[in-house]
């Protein structure tokens, strides 16, 4: 068995000796030792991120579109398309600088969009969602002991509860003796307060000053972002966000539940989402906070189907598999202490219900930030994350779908896509005489990549300048056009000397094409869900947007590819992250949480692929704007 | 400082090195480093209890009545009346082995017992406590999944429970996908339905015949007993006893809250009292009747108030400290998860309530297994355990006081005392004219020490027959009185040749005082009761006896000697264990629980010691029978 030693770019002194077996690829054996390699399309070659390089010893490697001659002489080779033939020192890029640059996502460290959330938070609280929880944070005053009572009863009495009805945790009664002596009796407490039970679930000195707070967390599939909250002022004390773990298992749910359905699988994605993203973000915002994990008293989350399994160590094998039922839709009772997130054991765990095994708790939170519930007319409300996923619909219907539009919003599938964080092209316009396109970089540094709204901005802007044609193949010849060994070609959009990386910048015919399947994703699954209700397009109020393509997404653009239906720009709204939001909305509000399990209880589901017409929908949906161009009558050429 | 090597009786392989600091006693030194030695009186030279062997090396210690000229001589040393003055190597007995002929406790074990268990749980049931719990057990078919639904919901409808309203263990949910899948999506399924809510607490695979069971335990000062039962039929399927392995932190409550107050006391307590003792009994129970802990889903703890604080790792300083105040009498909302009982993780523990400092969830629970509340008529249920609890009442009302008895009743205090357990000589009859004991042994083997209910047959004999006077000094001269080196005088039930020791068995005065102290604590308690309502002791319709004492008890010499109150004695029941019978109840119905509490809210608490009469009326109760003889009529010399 050839012998492969792993070493590691951001930490010369780390090493890992493996072994290969007959048929393993280098992807197989660096994930059979723990050996981090960013690999979004779990190994088919078709990403060109698991990048390695052989640093002595013999691989065999097949060639790939993603590496250059000067490359392969390099010795960079890609981990899934390379195959162990003998001994080899191999060099595995930092994967977490990678997320950094590529995964890490802007969300509340942006101001525009914390404004676009707070804006929808008040939006829901506005819609009569009053801000309220069964948490009560006290402070009380035991009084001096007396022969006869006990510290339990005098603050039970203290606090007006019911003794026949009231309970404690075991750890508040374990500090109770010691606390309120500390303070001459005087100490704070909290209590959870619900269906005529109250819950004793923490005391402390008195003087003590810190806030009693939560954390929501959007567990996407790429990207985790969370926020630590005061519970009572509803104040934000730290945000974070930070790439999935599990990324390196694959950038889509199907190869990851394929991956946990491996012996000690579950497990590993698991850890990988826990151990990995989520406590380190829960530390790393209570460090900054100055804030104890122990004052951290209830956990929101929205999560997609897969994500809410995976979170809770729950096998999501029969999510994929006929006829697609996850183990859980909506889920009470369980408490962080299940899964050792660093928080207070007690801390409930709040998770927003599924309703399919493809539209999950990420979309019935982001419904309720979406307000579409909050009208008789129709609105349809797209998540552009990952995948994508819509949900159409008024105060008394709705209907949801997802569409496999893949993560080319978030700037996956694409050579040169990325999240909307600094140095990401997030707009693009060409002038046609010049042929010079004119880009906007968010932070206005050089650019790294495009992410989503930049790569519709650059696509539209080239169809709109005869670049490309209808179907997305590059019919200009000019300085701008590049040709590979295979003959595909690729428009530069920044030259290596201008670019952040000393790369080119450039989309090839295949990103180009992935994206045109992901925009035509969209559009039939819209058109699908009007027309199963008898609908067309002007049926809509609204159409609101949400999700990692940011707000930088010019609308007009994304009408004119024939991704977003043609109906009056001004009907359109972007509202941010909206499962974060959602999450948000249900850890300061218990009647958000009652209204997201309403909505996700009401809420139909279509299953795309099993509708008649869908594959001719999205057929004709993959060309620009669209085969039957009178659908967007606004995208004709001047 | 002197290095200490201790070896070990038991386990010749084991040795652990230590150092003595100045002024610390070998007892204090063997403390610190987890040296386990049996000191029931905590180190006072008292109960002669703490013997060890010096085997080389000095130790410069005190004499004591507690070992023979002989017995010094071989090296046997008093590890409290012991200081470290050089090095030395002490072998130290095997405690558990100590244990075992000493405090291992026969209860359940024995067949009287037995049946006087069951009695008593028929007759709290057939009082109206119906035998039902919260708890349900469900058999469901899911039937196969279908598009749109989840394991979970398919449960839930299987179930007939409220979506809404239900909730799920995080442990049971991780469960569902594969369990319900093992057979045809039939399953095993155990419910909480409480207050509205159901919480599906675990599931398991349809074809498993396991019971669903709970345990209840009686956690004694001295002793642990407690029993695993089947939830759905009430059958026992295992029982188990052992001698409470904080013993070696002292005899008494007072002694295990002073050591509980020491730097990391209290975990010391806690963990002998669940790690070394109730954890091994729940092992022990489960694997002889076959069943794993996991399928232990509710425990109900019986125990009095410093041990409640200690088990559930409380601390329990101001038990004992002015205005005597504990951190609670009864507490709801607690799980064995808290504790590490290797049980179920979610298991309710039921926590018997306690009403004072000094009467705890032993007496409230055994208050429902007397039944005096069951009748308008005043009943008095006395509990001889470690020390002596009263309950004096009817249907409407409720007085307790523990009184100072110490141990005697369970042969603590006494040089050959015992507990009831086989070779203990359980009853005594002295030919007056031969001058020669008659006795009656549990088990029928050889004696090796003297139960509570034969020291009291033996007192009140030698007292008969004119060994001993009213103050209980030896005033018999004959072959069977022995003197030792003090002038102390001790009457030999048993000589050297007869006894399973192979030493005499013999009552010393201190003995006999200890005892005469004892049962003057218990009478002056019931009068001054009786006299604080007003009553005299023609007002006890009956009186109830339980607690480690044993079944042995004959009431006519208790009420001889003066230490129960003289009323007929078919007015005189006995009915064994009632904190553990009482735990059962409450392990198997939720109306015995309310009524618990009802119990103890309704229960007043005298405390005796603030009663100005209390020192006259206990002085005139250390005489046999009573300084005031009129009291008892019936113990009037033939």
């Amino acid at each position: 068995m050839p012998e492969i030693t792993f070493i590691f770019e951001g930490d010369k002194e780390k090493k890992v000796r493996a072994e290969a077996l007959p048929g393993e690829s280098l992807l197989d054996v660096a994930r059979k030792f723990n050996v981090a390699i960013d690999a979004p399309c779990s190994g088919n070659g078709s990403c060109g991120k698991c990048r390695v390089r052989l640093v002595s010893g013999t691989l065999d490697s097949k060639k790939s579109i993603h590496l250059t001659e000067d490359e392969y002489a390099e010795g960079w080779r890609l981990a899934c398309m390379s195959g162990a033939s003998g001994e080899a020192v191999i060099q595995v890029p930092d994967i977490a600088s990678a997320y950094k640059s590529r995964m890490k996502i802007a969300d509340l460290s942006d101001e525009k969009e914390t404004a676009i959330f707070h804006k929808t938070m008040a939006s829901v609280r506005d819609a009569g969602i009053a801000f309220e929880t069964s948490l009560k944070v006290l402070a009380l005053d035991l009084g001096k002991p007396f022969s006869g009572s006990s510290d339990l009863d005098r603050l039970i009495s203290a606090a007006g509860l019911d003794i026949g009805k009231t309970v404690i945790a075991c750890e508040a009664l374990r500090k109770l003796p010691s606390v309120s002596r500390e303070n001459g009796f005087k100490l704070g407490c909290l209590v959870d307060c619900r269906g005529g039970l109250a819950r004793i679930l923490d005391v402390w000195n008195g003087s003590e000053a810190l806030p009693v707070c939560g954390i929501a967390i959007d567990i996407g599939t790429t990207t985790v972002s969370a926020v630590l909250i005061d519970l009572e002022s509803g104040k934000i004390l730290a945000k974070a966000s930070s790439g999935n773990g599990q990324i390196r298992f694959g950038a889509d749910v199907i190869n990851r539940i394929i991956e946990a359905s491996r012996p000690g699988g579950l497990k590993k994605l698991q850890s990988a989402v826990i151990g990995e993203t989520i406590a380190p973000i829960i530390e790393g915002m209570c460090r900054s906070a100055g804030i104890p994990g122990g004052r951290v008293y209830r956990l929101a989350v929205a999560a997609n189907t897969t994500m809410n399994h995976l979170f809770l160590g729950v096998a999501p094998d029969y999510i994929r598999l006929e006829p697609y039922v996850p183990a859980f839709m909506s889920v009470k009772g369980l408490r962080a202490g299940d899964l050792g997130l660093g928080v207070f054991p007690e801390a409930e765990l709040i998770i927003a219900p599924n309703i399919g095994s493809y539209v999950g708790g990420d979309i019935t939170a982001g419904a309720l930030s979406s307000m579409i519930w909050n009208s008789t007319e129709y609105s349809l409300f797209i998540d552009l994350g990952t995948n994508g996923e819509l949900v159409l619909g008024n105060s008394e219907f709705m209907m949801s779908c997802a569409c496999s539009a893949g993560p080319a919003f978030e700037g996956g599938d694409i050579s040169c896509g990325m999240r909307a964080t600094d140095g990401a092209i997030e707009a693009c316009e060409i002038d046609e005489a010049a042929r010079e396109p004119r880009l906007g970089v968010i932070g206005g540094g050089r650019p790294v990549g495009l992410c989503g709204s930049g790569l519709i901005d650059a696509i539209a802007e080239m169809f709109r300048c005869g670049i490309i044609d209808s179907s997305g193949k590059i019919i200009a010849d000019d300085g701008r056009i590049l040709v590979d060994g295979y003959g595909m070609k690729s428009y530069v959009l920044v030259r290596a000397e201008d670019s952040g990386t000393g790369r080119d910048i450039a989309l090839s015919e295949a990103d180009i094409d992935n994206f045109i399947r992901a925009k035509g994703a969209i559009f039939s699954a819209v058109r699908l869900m009007l027309s199963s209700l008898g609908f067309g397009v002007d049926a809509l109020s609204r159409v609101i947007i949400a999700g990692g393509i940011g707000s930088g997404i010019n609308i007009e653009n994304a009408v004119r590819i024939g991704m977003l239906p043609d109906i009056p720009r001004e009907h359109y709204s972007y509202i941010g992250n909206s499962s974060l939001t959602g999450a948000c909305c249900m850890l300061l509000s218990d009647r958000a949480r009652e209204k997201v399990e309403e909505l996700a209880s009401g809420m139909t589901y279509l299953e795309l692929s099993s509708e008649p017409s869908y594959m001719e929908e999205f057929v004709a949906s993959c060309f620009i704007p669209h085969t039957d161009s009178s659908l967007f009558p606004s995208s004709a050429r001047p």
